[in-house]
């Protein structure tokens, strides 16, 4: 097809949705290391994880086998609210780049929760309300996950108890109140109503909290109130399995144009956007019917793919999750206090963190300030305002298309916009008012975090 | 075509896209009253229009003949960056409420200026940029405005100077902060950097300034200025031209589908997004080819066609903008101060004031605690989380609906979803805390603002 014919936006049509998620694992031929019982250290059982999640949802957790999992027609019926998400061809960024490279991203911004979280977080809802549970709880950092899961909960009927990290619920005011909106109760986080968050405002008075504090917290809760269950918005495998959606849609759509990405590009927190976008691109080269480039994009104060260690570690503060091999800087690392937005987790998905050992997927860490300029000029002119998070794959894609115009080549690039940043703009003021900088962590601060690591 | 084919989300193809908008006034017979000089009453020409606009704008505004006026391809072209929008069915709001009504809506906020004005601020941007000029003066209040002509303003690499009535921009620093990314100077109005600002602010220290103050500020400087014009964002017959997009796009994906509409259903504070969303549709009905049921909704707190006088009055405070025959509640008039969001304006666009006293369209006038608890019903089922402007649209849709629950009637009500509450969470947490009242102006106030418009 010729080029002239590849619209702004490709919408597949509603019946050309996807209808089942891809799961990745299925095609590995050496699978993610599995998760751990915290306390035996032995292989974590169905049994075990159903008593912080929901049983269906911890045999995706567990599953390794089945190449595709079929989306219940209430979760499809969901999605049809806001999805498909559009693929947009982002002429206007080429030709202000004078690039020869053919850029696309895939947009998952047009949702009120504002990101992507809500493909997984309505997945969870449906799986919590058909084993008749009466709510679930959950963290979130920066917001995009609490806000989805609230919107999920409030479709579902069910209670929706968010522990938000405090130094976030105090900037943030406006995620707390859309929460709200959406009917979800919303805790700051170190909080008196977990033994854990005692023990940690005991130990650290006056802290602002961080994700690992309030996962443990939030599963804490799930575990001692009855009919409650814990959800996730990253990390797991089957988040990453409801995450596929995105790349499904992404592929579906550019198959129908004929084209072939040369560089997948996605920013990496836990690593759910992106391993969502890239498995079943990961999944076509691994039955060797393709050949691609993978890059995770993380920030360079929190670099977990690029300065991290691969071994077992501990999914929270508390240590009440299971163990999880991956790339990790220790559950005791918090990025710097100056560092904006999200992509704070100290850990990543063990379905990437393999793929990364593998040699199959790329990372690099970029600085926050190089992120915030190239959302500026990303905004001003593809029109949308991109959150902090996405960012980091923008300054990326924006620098593999440079690299395309010295060497002439039109490649084509695919990136996964992730969300919008209406509730960043403090971050925003901050970076043009020249206030914000670009601290990382030094070599002797990694070292020390993972010297904190326990050998398993 | 069955009831069942019709999908979540109707979304024309890119090649489907109006490539003309509608200019109602052809087919009115009884025309809009024109607008006249201020100083000498006498009915305002080119020329003088010229002056304060770009040229081809004014033509736009003069033009009653012109059934079509088509789109520039430039103009086409940053359209299908966020173009066409879809029209939703809302499936889920129709059962959540057991009504036999068929309940769509025109979404209009999926892009980063949260709201329908884009529709204008590219058009007006575009017209501003072949004239040569180096860039434009506007005033925002809520902020929508503001923030779609920034956007738009970047696009074409010209200046932009935003008035911003002085409550707003201390209120809202992050819609203040999104002009900023686009690369706009946003002033709070009144201010001391024009004459009649300086005047305002000597007969009113302290105030904290209104839409009317903003125009005249704006338009002073625009007019003082080489190389400036003043662009507005609603109530002008050239604004209500280019939102007519939102209403031809609405009308083919309607006919795509073999559907008419009974009811169509619009928020109005200046007329932009109601004239744009029913002009098509009221075109028809004059022309004899259908017949349809229109209605406004305006907040209690500023009752301009429910309440208001239809006369030639000011559209501005300072006085310095064209007289302009209309429904108004006098320049003066300014809503009271716990009234949340816009449509704060004292006018209405000229057009819709004919067709209204014509009997064509209805008028109703909404409390803002029920267009709030509509709002939460609604984000609550449809995901979406609407401005507070396109809640009393949805309140009064809602309305309808039950009626029509109580009747059996199985009528297709159409409303204009013309953006997001992002920006909007003070108001929302306002409504829920319980702190949100419905002043409305008592007969006595009402008589008072009308007897200060001056006869003509």
């Amino acid at each position: 097809m010729s080029e002239q014919k590849i619209p702004y936006k490709i919408y597949l049509e509603e019946s050309e949705m996807p209808k089942a998620w891809y799961n990745v694992r299925a095609d590995m031929k050496k699978k993610p290391a599995p998760l751990l019982n915290p306390e035996t250290h032995e292989e974590a059982t169905l049994e075990e994880l159903s008593k912080v999640f929901c049983r269906e949802l911890a045999e995706q957790e567990l599953n390794t086998t089945d190449a595709y999992i079929e989306i219940p027609e209430e979760i499809r019926s969901f999605y049809r609210m806001f999805r498909p998400a559009p693929l947009v061809r982002a002429y206007c960024l080429e030709e202000k780049l004078q690039t020869p490279a053919k850029i696309y991203y895939k947009f998952e911004g047009n949702n009120t929760s504002g990101s992507h979280k809500l493909n997984s977080a309505i997945a969870q809802a449906y799986y919590a309300k058909k084993e008749g549970l009466k709510g679930v709880t959950t963290e979130t950092g920066a917001g995009q996950w609490g806000t989805a899961l609230s919107m999920a909960c409030s479709y579902f009927d069910l209670d929706c108890k968010v522990y938000m990290v405090k130094c976030s619920y105090e900037q943030k005011p406006f995620r707390r109140e859309v929460m709200r909106v959406y009917g979800a109760s919303v805790t700051p986080s170190p909080s008196t109503e977990t033994e854990v968050g005692k023990k940690i405002l005991m130990e650290h008075p006056g802290t602002t909290g961080s994700l690992g504090c309030a996962i443990s917290e939030a599963v804490e809760k799930a575990t001692t109130t009855e009919g409650y269950r814990y959800v996730l918005g990253s990390v797991l495998n089957m988040v990453l399995l409801h995450q596929t959606i995105i790349g499904l849609e992404t592929k579906a759509a550019l198959d129908k144009y004929g084209i072939t990405p040369d560089i997948s590009i996605g920013c990496a927190g836990g690593g759910s956007n992106l391993g969502g976008l890239i498995s079943p691109f990961v999944g076509a080269q691994l039955r060797g019917e393709a050949n691609y480039k993978f890059i995770a994009v993380e920030p360079a104060s929190c670099p977990t793919l690029t300065r991290g260690s691969y071994v077992y570690d501990y999914c929270d503060t508390g240590r009440v999750c299971p163990l999880s091999k991956m790339y990790t800087l220790g559950s005791g690392f918090i990025p710097s206090a100056s560092h904006a937005g999200g992509l704070r987790y100290h850990g990543m998905s063990s379905v990437l963190s393999e793929l990364y050992d593998q040699g199959i997927m790329e990372a690099v860490s970029v600085k926050q300030t190089e992120v915030f300029a190239a959302a500026e000029q990303f905004a001003r002119v593809e029109g949308i305002l991109p959150a902090p998070e996405s960012s980091h794959a923008i300054k990326v894609a924006i620098d593999e298309a440079m690299k395309c115009k010295e060497t002439g080549e039109e490649k084509t690039i695919v990136f996964g916009l992730t969300g919008t940043g209406y509730f960043d703009m403090y971050a925003y003021e901050k970076f043009h008012d020249g206030k914000m900088d670009d601290y990382a962590p030094t070599d002797e601060e990694i070292a020390n975090a993972l010297k904190n690591i326990p050998k398993f």
